[in-house]
């Protein structure tokens, strides 16, 4: 393993993170002979599974049902929404032979499964008794990425997208639904211990045939912004050219509503990344493969003695679910695997030396900011689950704590300008609401815009500002940022 | 829903098959316009999960972990060993277009993935003291099928591939791996009920790269085999090609030893031909989307009461992690509902109507054998985790019994045909082992090789038998039947 110290302020923050993922054996990078695809890890696919866990959980118990649609879309299927295949066209891999004939039709790998949701609702749905419908599934999408690639962040295979479809009867229900989803992310990310601010997407940049856009967002250590997640309300778009037809209540039959949402492993780099130090990985425990590690200190002369006092330790934390490994190595310093495990991300250590086993004690030290506390063996259970609810916590606040100095407020172009390079992170700035003034402030602020405040979430105040760029009067705010 | 009766008997099972599986809403399959590919549906999709949790806990019970490796293989990496990709060449997919560019690569999509596991073993083991490595995946592989596809059994996309790969420090280590592998393999189908033949594939038939491969195989009700799960003793063939060399305890260095075994979607396939019936689907308790089906039956005056019984019931079964659901439609008869639901296999049915409310208690119906058995409330819970057990058990020995009798010993070439054509199944010859007569003993039965008897499982007894074909000494038993 490589030792030297990791950085990740400032423009060290890219090797940081591909350091970490490579020495944590998270996600192996680079060394695949196809550009943007790489292999997930023991360690990180542990990772990975609890933060699916994660929302699965959230999915199911708000009654979306879990799907596997196939990978392959026939080209006049992907076609068929014309906004849609604009938007995809340029991103596309084709199946263009199968053995060594050539295909009949070309086949898209999945870049979204829109079109292929939209076919099979067409055959499942008749009625507005069935619904609304909430569908949704796990699984590899596809985008020809002709920009740099990088692990998780942007890669040509996304070997973890849920994407959840959902169809209704009416405009009205499809909102709802927006609503609900925003919610569930919502939550997602509070678990996660991962800030974020919900904007709603320029029309420029909205999704490729949906009417609106609502996207997730947080700021990565070097200030640039990183989409976590998207809501789409889809309209009609898809259901009328699909001909999703829906007999209503009051006996006629319209088009369905449509709305789908995603993530992808966007959200593991979020993770990694906001909640990490110099040290390399700080995982929350909800997802650390390993929450609690042991370490025996000893001298020939009380090795035995150490290890069994040791193990036993272990044996009654595991007998609780909690997930504990012990590090019983010889031929590498205490000193050392402190270092090991601390870069690994395991939040909470166990020291158990002569003087802890003398004792009846053991001494837990948090990974965050290395706190010790010597704690008597009988409260040792209660004790771990305690300092795993504080290590959680202390993670949220702390990320929470720093993103919200990342979003500033400016009245002018050079104020932002200057906010952008002194405080990098995001910008919010009065706006007129028409697309000339957005892009021109993209221009000139060398920014994406990220979009504007979603109504049911926040009050947007613009009264009696003026935008920026044309001098109108502003009827909302327009959010900036560098982005990956 | 269809309400015919469907027959599993003799020719008419493919019927059956195809009926059930879109009648319990398994699988969507058929209207999907790539032939070959379908959609898991929200009913299917938690029976596959099921059976995958059960796979997963054998696998990291025994100290396999799980990866995710990259779908797509560059044409020179899958083209390195040659067996292999002589093997694989008629029944790849290529990508060979990002967007509107062609591919400098030609990118097939993973058939499988020894190759692309060799390429990292190279990277990530050098010496026998990381050995043995136990490594696997659940994913989707392609297979550009000629043939008539099937749902589940031949499909373009095997939406349900696990594929573990092992590497060894020696031959030694790769054949005990391969024990365990089979071991592993007997285990999963035991928790199944799928009744299973083990068999060395002759080698004709082996996995193209293999040293060997090891076979199981079951019946489905119409007499045709089904290969249901594979192990390979790879040898050196790939860690030869892709350089994986280890360094050995004596200081020398040596390629790697490879084993690799898989199952696939077919292994639900099984689960649900073998143990379903003319009422459709039979679902092993532990593999039901719901366990326990609970039909309140009421006229109008006793509604309140009776639903309110049936309420409190479902909530102290579902107290105890038993999958329940109440079934309390009121525009159809309780009779239409215990057929529904038999259709779709919940193992057990409780019935409450006004006797039951009266007396405390439930009628508990078992799908099997619609044994019938009234229970005292206070004994519920105890009752029906028992009846669970119970009808796991009655489709366990159900399935063995009628597989015994379709696994036949014969002397000669016609009485060979004859049980292939009377009783179907699989038919057992003495033989000389010389692919010729194999191959000749293929023509003549209009069957194909499943192989011969594993030595570490079951003693051959051949010893004074003469080969049906050539009259030599017979030194094994050859297996053949008609497949899938």
């Amino acid at each position: 393993m490589v030792k030297t110290r990791i950085k990740k302020e400032g423009q060290t923050f890219p090797r940081w993170f591909d350091n970490i993922v490579e020495q944590a054996e998270i996600y192996d990078y680079g060394r695949y002979p196809v550009k943007g695809c790489g292999v997930w890890l023991p360690y990180g696919f542990k990772i990975r599974k609890y933060v699916i866990e994660v929302m699965r959980k959230l999915l199911d118990e708000t009654g979306h049902e879990e799907i596997l649609m196939p990978l392959l879309i026939p080209e006049d299927l992907l076609s068929k929404e014309k906004e849609h295949i604009e938007g995809f066209r340029g991103e596309v891999y084709w199946v263009t032979k199968g053995g060594q004939e050539d295909l009949d039709v070309r086949l898209a790998l999945r870049p979204t499964s829109e079109t292929v949701i939209s076919l099979y609702e067409s055959y499942w749905f008749k009625s507005y008794k069935q619904l609304p419908k909430k569908l949704y599934q796990v699984v590899s999408i596809f985008r020809y990425e002709t920009k740099a690639t990088r692990p998780m962040i942007r890669v040509r295979e996304v070997t973890t997208f849920k994407e959840a479809h959902t169809l209704h009867e009416s405009f009205e229900s499809a909102e709802k639904q927006v609503i609900e989803a925003v919610n569930i992310y919502r939550k997602f990310f509070e678990t996660l211990g991962i800030p974020f601010i919900v904007s709603k997407r320029p029309d420029w940049d909205k999704f490729a045939g949906a009417l609106y856009t609502i996207a997730f967002d947080t700021v990565m250590p070097d200030g640039k912004v990183l989409q976590i997640g998207t809501v789409h309300n889809l309209g009609q778009n898809f259901t009328k050219v699909f001909e999703v037809r829906i007999q209503l209540a009051n006996e006629t039959v319209d088009y369905g509503w449509q709305t789908s949402y995603g993530i992808s492993e966007r959200v593991i780099a979020a993770l990694i990344s906001i909640h990490g130090d110099d040290l390399g990985l700080i995982l929350p425990p909800k997802f650390a493969p390993i929450q609690v590690i042991v370490i025996p200190i000893f001298t020939p002369e009380i090795k035995k003695e150490v290890l069994s006092y040791a193990e036993k330790i272990v044996e009654s934390l595991r007998k609780e679910g909690i997930r504990v490994e012990i590090d019983a190595r010889e031929d590498v310093t205490p000193g050392y695997k402190f270092y090991d495990w601390e870069m690994r991300g395991v939040p909470l250590r166990l020291e158990i030396g002569k003087r802890e086993v003398k004792g009846n004690t053991v001494t837990l030290v948090d990974r965050v900011d290395k706190v010790r506390k010597t704690v008597k063996l009988e409260h040792l259970v209660n004790e771990v689950l305690n300092a795993m609810v504080i290590v959680e916590d202390k993670l949220r606040k702390r990320a929470w704590n720093w993103f919200k100095d990342k979003v500033r407020e400016a009245r002018s172009v050079d104020e932002a300008k200057n906010i952008l390079k002194e405080n990098r992170g995001i910008v919010e700035l009065p706006w007129c609401g028409n697309e000339e003034c957005g892009l021109r402030l993209e221009e000139l602020l060398e920014a994406k815009t990220l979009g504007s405040p979603v109504g049911f979430l926040e009050k947007v105040e613009a009264e009696g500002m003026k935008c920026p760029v044309c001098g109108r009067e502003a009827k909302t705010k327009i959010r900036l940022a560098k982005t990956y």
